[in-house]
């Protein structure tokens, strides 16, 4: 660690650092994100970015009354790193260790929590709403990058936040990139505001501009700007789409130009109204490799500091991910009609292969799940079989377009939720745990898991093939390694699978459940237990045939799912048992996730922590079968 | 009926017209909206709007294979009215007559179904991709009003139809309203740059200038408009933030001047790549009690068409909202840091009075209810008690919102779900049927639903005085007319009350079904069937003391809500019971909304499709305390 880095224990130390000393501070910080992150992986590139923006920000506002929202707030290392952290970056997003995004409990210099895109404006400006109600005088600050910008509902707070005229400082962190590159209109647009070589040229001039003037106030700042802008013959003034929205435009400036963003920030400080400031970063500043392959080093694993080089595992099994992208090609070729939509995660989700290779049947709508949706219902009525690849954590800001655009339509389209279940190190707002429990009480969505990548193979078959809306969920990481069958075959819906017969009690298992609770028999027979096993395969419709047998056959059920317990597949069950009156014949327990949020950890700690473990399902078991009836 | 209206059996009888009988049409279809809807209600004011605008569209366009994709939907009665639905209006909003929104199974001059705003321009770039990638050559537009504009999935679908350059017209309808006044910058910007005299002169001349050149397309038009703006001496040309988007803008055209709507429409119909149409109307035109008073006249019951005075039902109990509203205004005067949000409905939401008393601590942020909700976050985070005042079903657009921004920091926000429940003639996109599932595997969130009006009050006081996130859901329309108490006094959280004993069955009834169960156990009386009553008051917590005590009680537990079945009250109440071992003691039947969309019609025929009135619950415990179990 840097000399003056090991030094900063907190904001104060970053204020009272000679200025000379900043560029060295900066300097150190990135070193030591590379020389942690390479060791223990995490998200990388966007906190590159953003090292003098934080500093600057550290240096003008104080962050113990002043309110900084981070959006998504990966790029919040440094952050953390200059608010008392710094010694516990080795920890981060590792059970009980620094979390991976801001986070209130973690620290007071977290303003507020954030993981998903887009928050940052409301959050901000509901700050600022408090302050004046409240007769505060705190400075809000909201950090939020282009590709956050696709969000509708930062469009909406920008919208507001124009209108409302409430003191407001909003930075635009331009890096040109979201996750993967960037996508939308506004996105060339402030490529294009940003090329203009005069606009470079006015740059410092613009920021003496507003220091000579702050109180004056808007008027005459813009008009500034807007002279500036007919004079080099421009048809509009850079960040006249911003001004339009109610908010008084600066920038572009460098964001990597220390000086310039303490002198800027100090002049918009005592600003009156909203105020976006246009920043210029590069993702991966300051480190070679991911400035050249910012995508790759969004978010990285363990890596070679020296060459950039990452750490590959050896072998194994395909991720489900990659399993999903293979099989998205193939479908292309059988079924014309299939389009496949990504909401900014043309790799995340595995289809940058199949973009490739059908450009002209694949879109990439942005961060804007919402839109993603309902263009896809567009596309079924019209005849396309429309694969929307989203995570099941970003599916849930679109629930409403799902009941009321696909599924009151009844419309075929075809949700690809990856990352179902627990995710690991992202954390709480990651885990893609509620999907089950929000998608199952809506009419005609048919909802499916498969136990392995062979089976998600034919589910998708199944479900390009069904003439209504399904959800096919699968996890995050590594299938099991099954051999894939060549070509595609249908499952009936509503079938379940008995995979394993046991009079003392079976596990009803959903998806990545399957293989655990297999696993799980297999120790309860060691000890004289048996235990069946039902891969259920659909979560809606149910299979009551085997159920009801079931029944007959063993006195205790056990219901297993990656999923909120609350409303989720053992619900489902229950919901049938009890219409049935088939529960005075047997007892049902649910194993799955209990009604709290699940904190970030390897995946293998956070499902153990939940019990949904082959050793914690066999003590859930063990304990109900000895449990007295009451 | 107008003599030529009566004429008119589809769309082809408009083209065929003489241009001359064509403001007679347009006067007809307005005699008729004003003579059916002053009888039976409806949505009034937008359809008014948009008669010539709909007859330019069906002269124009051919509604067979071109697709108009209404946003919202309360304005396309006229469509509805020249495509063979004439005769049909006197049925609109009933059961089984005509959808007061456009439907697909309808007719198949619906292209797309709606009810919630901001949708349309998603559907229409989807059909637009459909017909890319299949090889079709119709027309896609979406017509959509200023209000939806502030929905964000709106701005996420223009920003990504301005990239991706498909050939989509998307007409602007701009009344400068919502349901309420409009809000946001967008609105004044919208109203600027209409309210410029030198664009009132411009307009005829912008129209023949796009006749003239329409091969030539985009960049000769928009240089014309540039070079017009430039020359009026404005800062930007108008519609240049929709160009900033990646739209050619077009407009504003005067909206009722219906040969140059046909003129315009026919020159852009050929154009290439994505279009907005700024079309300039007035709410209700054609009704002058409509256009003095267009919030009132939205969406309409019985009145008198020659006075526009509404038939007033004397006397009755007051509306829940009414209710709210009151309650609020109390509460602000007990509570300083109470801060009140609306999205777009400080009417429907009750909210009107409280926002003339206290302006500064009330917000209606438009129909942006994704921001309503992490705005009401950031207050919260920073020490106001910020009610979001929303509809159940427009809730839905926020879900992710409630589980990241609120659920997640555990922060006190209260969500004020009006129109929980079944809300009659609007159906199924409407309905607030999902709220209790949705919500409910929410972790940290408290959710109740009060009996009456004088709970709703105690539940308000009691939610604001929780540490964390509550939801209280309460029914559209009357309330039952109990005595109101003076001040405020708090329920115990997850405290149910035992209202009637009964050693047959008990109804465990939630918010609105307490008084229909109450009703149903005096029936069962009558036969000598002794049911109880619980007014659960908490789907989360539940009372798991008061369960456990009635499963001793009684042989068979009905869970009676106004929701979806599918992971709603009465899961949990089974949840509870089967991880209690209770169930072997009792049998359960969950009485709710089944797994379909319920349609629209008077909420008394709704309730009894769905089996939740008095004598259905009845007939319901009758039969199940005569099967035999299982």
């Amino acid at each position: 660690m840097g000399s003056i880095l090991e030094n900063i224990s907190g904001p104060d130390d970053v204020k009272s650092l000679p200025v000379g000393d900043l560029p060295v501070l900066a300097k150190e910080i990135r070193e030591e994100m590379i020389r942690v992150l390479s060791g223990i992986g995490g998200h990388f590139g966007g906190g590159l970015g953003v090292v003098e923006l934080t500093l600057a920000l550290h240096r003008v506002f104080d962050t113990t009354r002043d309110r900084i929202v981070w959006d998504v707030g990966h790029q919040a290392y440094p952050h953390k790193m200059l608010t008392g952290r710094l010694g516990a970056l080795p920890t981060i997003r590792q059970w009980n260790g620094l979390c991976g995004f801001p986070k209130r409990e973690e620290s007071p210099h977290d303003a507020f929590s954030a993981g998903h895109a887009g928050t940052s404006v409301s959050a901000a400006l509901g700050m600022a709403e408090a302050r004046d109600v409240l007769g505060d005088s705190y400075h809000v600050i909201a950090v939020i990058g282009d590709g956050s910008l696709t969000a509708g509902m930062a469009m909406e707070a920008l919208n507001q936040a124009g209108a409302r005229k409430k003191k407001l400082l909003v930075i635009l962190n331009d890096n040109n990139l979201s996750i993967s590159e960037n996508v939308g209109a506004l996105s060339s647009y402030l490529a294009r505001i940003s090329a203009d070589p005069m606009i470079d040229e006015m740059k410092r001039k613009t920021g003496a501009i507003l220091r000579d003037i702050p109180v004056i106030g808007d008027q005459v700042a813009r008009f500034a700007r807007v002279a500036h802008g007919q004079m080099v013959g421009m048809i509009s003034p850079p960040g006249q789409w911003f001004e339009e929205m109610g908010l008084s435009y600066v920038g572009p400036l460098d964001g990597h130009d220390l000086p310039l963003l303490i002198e800027t920030l100090s002049a918009l400080k005592d600003r009156p109204g909203p105020v976006l400031l246009h920043v210029r970063t590069v993702k991966g500043k300051g480190y070679e490799p991911a400035e050249k392959s910012p995508i790759a080093f969004h978010g990285v694993g363990p890596f070679d500091p020296e060459t950039g080089i990452f750490k590959k595992k050896s072998g194994g099994p395909p991720a489900y991910t990659k399993v999903f992208g293979q099989a998205m090609i193939e479908l292309a070729r059988e079924i014309p009609e299939l389009f496949a939509i990504t909401a900014a995660m043309p790799e995340g989700t595995g289809l940058s292969d199949f973009a490739k290779l059908f450009p002209e049947r694949f879109v990439d709508v942005g961060i804007a799940e919402q839109h993603a949706v309902t263009l896809a219902g567009g596309m079924a009525a019209q005849g396309l079989r429309p694969v929307a690849a989203i995570y099941s954590t970003f599916l849930q800001r679109a629930y409403d377009q799902v009941v009321h655009d696909i599924c009151l339509q009844n419309l075929p389209v075809l949700f690809a939720l990856d990352r179902g279940g627990l995710v690991g190190e992202d954390g709480p707002t990651h885990h893609g745990v509620f999907d089950i429990a929000y998608l199952r009480h809506i009419p005609n969505l048919v909802l499916m898991a498969p136990k392995d990548e062979n089976e998600l193979r034919k589910m998708l078959w199944t479900a390009l093939h069904l003439p209504g809306p399904a959800a096919i969920r699968y996890p995050r990481g590594e299938a099991l390694g099954v051999p894939l069958d060549s070509g595609f075959t249908a499952i009936p819906v509503g079938k379940a699978e008995m995979l394993r017969d046991g009079h003392d009690l079976v596990f009803l298992a959903y998806g990545s459940m399957v293989s655990v609770a297999m696993e799980s028999a297999r120790l309860l027979q060691e000890e004289g237990i048996e235990a069946g096993v039902v891969n259920m395969r659909f979560a809606k419709p149910l299979d009551t045939e085997l159920l009801t047998e079931i029944c007959r056959q063993a006195p205790l059920l056990v219901t297993v799912e990656e999923g909120v317990v609350m409303g989720g597949f053992g619900s489902a069950v229950l919901e049938f048992l009890a219409a049935s009156d088939l529960l005075s014949r047997v007892r049902v327990r649910q194993a799955g996730i209990p009604d709290h949020y699940v904190e970030h950890g390897a995946p293998g700690i956070l499902r153990d922590s939940v019990g949904l473990t082959a050793p914690k399902l066999a003590e859930l078991a063990r304990k109900s079968l000895h449990s007295p009836v009451s």
